[in-house]
């Protein structure tokens, strides 16, 4: 086993209020209730609307060496894999990376294009984050989310840093981070404001 | 009666997942479990330690020509006023200017040296409003908290500016902002990062 030396960072867009998606998910609307029309526009619009003022923070994601994705960020299959899902990102995922989906239902490797390998782990998120440290060899790991995910990551204190994208929106309900974490002591590293969102980064004290 | 010309804003300091105070709030621990010692400290540390890298956003709060807050703000005595309390701010409070205080007792208005007088508000948050612009004249009204009070005006759509300062920690439990608020749709006007906090105003939509 060799040692780890990349970080463990989360990477996730909320609202002012701390939702990162709305209430009432579906495959039509992944995002639920988020302000638009379910499809994340609202809360992603910095990402999709404003790519150029935004390019540091978009680049800065496909750096980690491996990622790891809750069941219900990959996809809306629920259950036994019994239909054909491979993602919401089409046959080229923005990954270029293997990604690490949490699920209780196993599954074989799927092989994508561009360097996307999605691996399916059904025994818990420390295990899945062993897999993608050494996936990542150095490089770091990035949890996407959803904030559920995330919230689990953060309550086992094993986040090292919080990338923060916070839209100028609220929802009023939905799936909220930091919802059922412990108390933390963060380290402000860097903010910066563009024009539809403010981009925050934490280091976690652990 | 003269019609108000002045914005109505919200200028109040949140802990990373929304939090204004935490739990447990006494007269010896105003923001209760707040990450430090219930004074505060832990979510005001960018005002009180780092003062002269936020001049602006500190002396932006006293531009209003009157302030609203809530009666759990102005202090610990609850029920009818049979002890003596005049806020937490001391003999000459920062204000310089009237301040609406609400509550469910009448009192009468108490004056303060440097210009600060507390006005005693029994009906509720749009009479305190509507007094609150008129003592202002063609200046600001700022509401200050605590975020009980700021979700009351949100919620009914009073609210036209938000001045929000993001302190880096997270509490986990409190008076949250937001909460119970219907969505908003803000339009992000400026955002600041300093060493120990981010401060963004958001327009809101009404």
């Amino acid at each position: 086993m060799t040692t780890p030396t990349g970080k463990v960072i989360c990477d996730i867009t909320i609202s002012a209020d701390g939702y990162s998606a709305g209430l009432d998910q579906t495959e039509e609307r992944p995002f639920g209730d988020d302000g638009g029309d379910g499809s994340g526009a609202g809360l992603h619009a910095w990402m999709f609307d404003t790519p150029d003022e935004n390019r540091a923070e978009i680049d800065r994601l496909n750096t980690a060496g491996a990622f790891i994705m809750g069941r219900n960020m990959f996809g809306p299959v629920r259950g036994a894999w019994d239909r054909r899902w491979n993602g919401w990102w089409g046959g080229d995922p923005p990954f270029h990376a293997p990604v690490f989906v949490l699920t209780h239902h196993a599954r074989e490797p799927q092989p994508m294009d561009g360097g996307t390998t999605y691996h399916f782990v059904t025994d818990g998120i420390v295990s899945a984050l062993d897999m993608a440290r050494t996936a990542a060899g150095g490089g770091d790991v990035t949890v996407l989310g959803g904030a559920t995910t995330i919230n689990q990551y953060l309550a086992a204190g094993l986040i090292h840093e919080l990338r923060l994208h916070i839209a100028p929106l609220t929802l009023g309900a939905g799936t909220r981070l930091f919802e059922g974490v412990p108390p933390l002591e963060l380290e402000q590293l860097t903010a910066r404001a563009a024009s539809r969102v403010t981009h925050v980064t934490y280091r976690v004290s652990t």
